[in-house]
């Protein structure tokens, strides 16, 4: 059997190189994200596993931009929640809206760069930000190298790219494993079809997991043939409910006392599935990294979804 | 001038060496504490401080017997956060309700004691929970030795005693302040009297700062003579509007990502304070830790306080 996993430089956008460079080039600028462990999401676990938690809590792109004395101009679909929209401007950032789907905000960055002669970077398809988002493997598998298995919200696919890229090249046999809103479940649809599928809409709680499987992370650098990203790095995905997210979330909050979005407790909600913990193909993890991102949470909507 | 800070051995019911063998028998069962320090904090603080949070995250008592095998009862007052009690019980912990009043939950907890033969522990007026609570000073300053102030909450005074004698053992000019809310400000009133005043009644939403000073924290084997605390460890106490308490829980949620309960915030209410940023007697505090300690919220109630 060929070993799934194994990563060569050339053949994606991003790799164990440039996330090492990128770990070094924002080293000065950001704290490195604590690890918890959870005595008592093991013992709901009915002791099973070694939990741990990864609390992503990048600097902002346009904190970033600031420190360095560079406009940054955020394209923000109108149906984003509030406080992401005040954390890009408490940072400096500004503001360009766009309408809620991804052809207008393609159009609205266009017109940006085009206007200000500003430089894209892609939240997800581009290998800078896949090489930054790798950074949490690396901090990840510092604090806890016994990890076998690692649990990664995907969206548009540039966090589990980076993720999985750093820990496979660190560790070939761990397993990456995505985790994903039923209404938004491009990548499992995607995964079953063996082509990149992209729905008509989406329908989740979880609104930073709307998007899809870009090129770079599905059909274009980072893969040989399409969707050749789950053949090589992502060993599985788990798809779970909007409840699910919900009770996951009312956990990170009563039990590790931090605060995350829908988008960043689905990891958990995964772990806690039926789908993970009955299915025999995953029984021999025994110590499962959970990557907790983000943590933009409107206090309202989150007191409305938790009386739900 | 007599330095003051100075700790001596013999004089209290705790000290850095009861400290250390705390934070020793407790090692296997607790993780260490992340200390989470904030560059938009600093922003908010107009770049004045240096800020570093501790954030406590105690193994509850009830876990702590659970894990061998003691039977623990735990005396709730009736208007305790039902998260609270839930945690109780979620840890194996039995609970015994008496009135809101610490007249009616000392008369429960003799009772108990009697119909038992339990040990009591007291929560904050005994030496072994001040030793306890003094390992989060070993924590914090191994962690972010340049701190030259903490700010610590005071109900009771056992955490802040704790606190402050480990702290002052390790660098006697260490300043430690007290945060208390305003409608519960016994301590702030016995400072500023000389002897322990105890009040009527209390009004805050900081449900775990009700408590007034101890015997043992005020009066007995920790002081010389009353209030000699104050003296002896506590260089201020600092007192905030519930208002103030609020806004920081805010600020700790969608800044430091982190769940706390009002008791919880009032630390960084205080150095974000008018009364601490514009007294001359703390212009030089230019590193300051703040203890964030706890994190028991009812989620309803949380929204509530954030609404109004």
């Amino acid at each position: 059997m060929e070993a799934k996993g194994q990563v060569t430089a050339e053949k994606y956008a991003a790799d164990i190189s440039s996330i090492r460079e990128a770990q070094v080039r924002i080293s000065s600028f950001i704290h490195r994200t604590p690890v918890i462990s959870s005595e008592t999401l093991m013992l709901l676990l009915e002791g099973i596993y070694s939990l741990n938690v990864n609390v992503s809590r990048k600097a902002a792109l346009s904190l970033a931009a600031k420190l360095r004395g560079i406009p940054a101009y955020i394209v923000v679909p109108k149906n984003a929640p509030k406080c992401k929209v005040e954390n890009v401007k408490r940072y400096g950032g500004r503001v360009i809206w766009s309408e809620p789907n991804l052809r207008s905000r393609e159009d609205m960055a266009t017109k940006v760069l085009q206007e200000t002669g500003a430089v894209l970077l892609h939240p997800y398809n581009d290998g800078r930000t896949i090489s930054g988002q790798g950074t949490i493997s690396l901090e990840l598998l510092e604090q806890a190298p016994q990890l076998d298995t690692i649990i990664v919200p995907i969206s548009g696919g540039g966090l589990i790219s980076g993720v999985a890229l750093a820990a496979k090249s660190i560790n070939p046999a761990i397993r990456i494993l995505a985790a994903e809103p039923m209404g938004a479940n491009d990548a499992a649809q995607s995964k079953a079809a063996g082509r990149i599928i992209t729905l008509p809409e989406t329908n989740t709680i979880a609104d930073g997991l709307r998007a899809f499987l870009g090129d770079l992370t599905c059909n274009c650098q980072l893969v040989v043939k399409n969707c050749q990203l789950f053949e090589d790095l992502v060993d599985d995905v788990i798809t779970v409910e909007d409840k699910a997210i919900v009770e996951a979330m009312r956990l990170c909050y009563e039990i590790l006392k931090v605060v995350v979005e829908p988008s960043g407790a689905i990891g958990l909600a995964a772990v806690l599935s039926d789908d993970f913990r009955n299915n025999p193909a995953w029984k021999d993890c025994s110590n499962v990294g959970i990557v907790l991102s983000g943590g933009n949470v409107d206090l309202d909507v989150l007191w409305g979804s938790f009386r739900k």
